[in-house]
């Protein structure tokens, strides 16, 4: 029997994608919109500053094109929390004259083929790196782009029958070329086997946008990718600040 | 000819998931939402309590995601009487301001596969540890996974054309490794060939969600599942009491 | 140049499944609903007694689950009293309280496989035995199954190349187990070649849905099924009398 | 490089296919309904009898099953009279209790492959026998059926691959099977590659639809289409008169 | 490890497709239709003239069919003024009876096979003739086409295992189809790896749409096309003026 990789999980992730109804937001009155805006940004900023629990972190992200508007970005350490942050949205005006068009729930992942297959001693969390990957502070960046993916299981190409000694070499060729982007871009991997339909979330953070073509393109070209990889829908986004809420949602 | 493998059936079920139009809830008075709020709870422990009918079981769940709100989750003797449960809802408000995104029709499935290859004599009903997989109750874990599958049947990987020995040692092994989460990880697997669109329903209870994770990665590399295995969405949920309704409800 | 096999072909038929709106049903006033009920009820009997015409049969069923709630079958001479049998219902008070989510048209269909390959010789209708199937009485039976299929035209299988002879033994042995589960389930073969998406609709008559399990799932592993057959979605239901359906819409 | 048969385009074609919302419709007032009427009849005339160009041909026809009730079909010269044709219909009463939930837009064309693949010389159009097919007038017939169509481009079996003479051969087989049906179904071959997502339409006329059913099952055991085609949906019609269209929309 | 091969990108790419709902354009009153054509025409020529920045390009295109009624096409520097754009056209009436039904988020992109594989040295931009086509104007032609493409990545064939000499001359080949239509036809090729769901986007423009099938459907044939290409939907419109939306408006 085959074996699966060891993985080392920290916290939750779910991405809220919402798309905007603007003819019912049109249809509210002045009063019902202004008041809708306050709400909206006093939500957002309640859950972006972390008054719902203790630890996590959160953005906002405003997509191109038809697949959503919104993007809602929310790390914290249980599905409840992720469940209670989904309810309290869609409780609010703004979420009333929007729907959301797509979610993915997963956890943030760390692969033991990225420590070169080393098994990890000891509390995870005790490693000052690991800690920061497996709670991730989402960067500051001014853009976004997130896919999920999964790796084929195809007839003749099915990377679940490859030996372990395999995958894990793949997997250093292919993180090699996320490495040589690190300073432009900053890579979270989240596992969503058992908990979404894809296999795998990939959230790209950076401040240009050609980052994230060149890098993606790149990688199609390693055997990982080019021979394994499946790819969803992708979503591109520019950082929203709450406070900026007004005048995205000015008419 | 192949032979198909012998199956022993218990109760039907019926995965029932709705997705709430928040904005049609929130156009309601507040004295139609308080009394829609009642009647969904009358509804719900109505249902749950089995005041429907003799025997079977059932639960509510807070879904994650886009993909639904609510999942409802029934085991009873006959299809008719889930087709009534289904009905009675659709009756409710709640049920007026909200949609059945996605629904699963089944039956509680023990293949023999699972005992050995040995086959029942006898009523299954008298054995005691085949009665309570027949007729399962739902075990009130805070936590569940659902999903459909079925096995290929590709050009050149097709279960159905594997000689029986094989598909038996395929899934013994594949049964182990739920039997190694057997303490944290509740399995139903119910049958859906000739009642729904996939061939089988797999129904995760857990007090962990980390551990439907766990279990679904790990299998996702034994051969029965890696060769042959095709799976739909994934629905993961919170268990929601009929009595937290109200607060799940209000605004 | 390979061969199509030839067919005889009785009745058009038309599977027309809808889904109700519960909210707009709601919406209606008791007088609009009572209205609606007493029209929904005078068309169906109108549509099952045949005052639409000289011969046929129809039937009504509750559907399980998301994909629809109302199957109407209707067996006709002509497409065009189908067509006819469509509008009449679509301008009924419950038809704009519903809509139409699937639909199949197809044309009963013998095969010559089923006889051996022995051709038919002059008007099948003189044959009471072919009569019956090409001009079938819809049985009363309190469940039906309703599903569409291929045959596969994949790069390796592809059933539209194999010789005569391999298609007919292939459908002879399928054709077996169909009539071992004869007492239980009656079939209906419809082809839909030119007609529909599909090529093929199978429809299961039975008393006991789990005949329809046990027969479609022993099919599975039949060499004509488990290499040659696409399905596509599968609809399950509980005969419905048109008296029963004031019950049925009630609130 | 392999090379493309040469074609021969005649008129542009749209398939406009629309379904009916039936309670948008009963909702207007009785003299809304007329005046929709009334116009939609003097649209559909205008358009039937080329009020809007020099020269074309169109038809109108209801319908079977869910995927549309009516569906419009319009020959003409150029693209922009088809797209003046579309929006001349969506500013009609009638348009707006309806939706457009398919269409195609695709030219008619001869493939030299008909003509034993020897070239044509000169004009087209002064050749009588080609004229008539390049500027089709529509049959009167009762009956129609639509399918979009693409040949395979598969990783074993590959059309465009193949050697010229192969594909003319395998191109001649398949038309000889039209060429039987020819007293019953006349066949409208038109191109689609770079217009619209399928590569070809056909479009069937014909009194009987059963020619419909027994053409494209046999063609489908010939080699061009059991090994090289992809179907789309198939749309099934009844020929519908402008001056028939009160009585289909009367309540 | 296999290269992916070098590009250059210019100009991002918006392409922004919306379906009109006619039913409430025409629930409008006249008043409300009248500033809802002024906004319109006022927006457009806003961004048709490059008030909202220095630099880039816009076209507004009717397309023909059910995929979408206006086509939007955007040229900037930046994703930023793209997503701008987006919003400001969202808040228009005109946006509020229509929704985006479709959108392709890419860059202009030049592949250095097109330049025989030769190395650009410095700015490309200091090169009149690739500026020409970073930057490209779009040209004012009566006809437009437009389709997102990926390269197969299957199971046999599979692009991104090609040698990089292999991938380069297979473009050659059929990049010299696209320049024998360059009297008839531009071409603009934008990546979208990493930015949407497929990999590249062909946009084409020209006075006669027969032209596009032409050339599409001569390159099916070749070799990059024949055995690596997969397509998604076609889009075909007419050019529309900002001054010719009144009429087009106009009921």
């Amino acid at each position: 029997m085959n074996q699966a990789p060891e993985t080392i999980e920290g916290w939750y992730a779910l991405h809220d994608i919402r798309q905007v109804d603007w003819a019912a937001w049109e249809a509210l009155s002045p009063q019902q919109r202004d008041a809708a805006v306050e709400e909206a940004v006093r939500h957002l900023e309640w859950a972006l500053n972390l008054q719902d629990g203790p630890e996590g972190s959160s953005a906002l992200y405003s997509l191109l094109g038809h697949k959503g508007d919104l993007m809602l970005l929310h790390l914290r350490p249980t599905l409840k929390e992720l469940n209670r942050l989904e309810l309290e949205l869609d409780r609010t005006r703004l979420a009333q004259v929007s729907r959301r068009t797509y979610s993915f729930v997963s956890v943030i992942e760390l692969s033991t083929y990225g420590a070169g297959g080393q098994k990890v001693e000891g509390d995870p969390l005790d490693n000052p790196y690991l800690k920061k990957r497996l709670h991730l502070q989402i960067p500051g960046t001014s853009h976004v782009c997130f896919y999920p993916m999964n790796k084929r299981r195809g007839e003749r190409e099915n990377w679940y029958l490859l030996p372990p000694e395999e995958r894990a070499a793949l997997m250093r060729d292919h993180g090699e070329i996320g490495r040589r982007y690190g300073d432009r871009v900053t890579q979270m991997i989240t596992g969503a086997v058992g908990l979404d339909d894809w296999e795998w979330g990939v959230t790209l953070f950076g401040n240009d946008p050609l980052a994230f073509k060149k890098l993606v393109y790149e990688m199609r070209f390693d055997e990982a990718s080019a021979r394994y990889a499946e790819f969803g829908s992708f979503f591109v986004g520019v950082r929203l600040e709450p406070r900026e809420l007004p005048g995205y949602l000015s008419l």
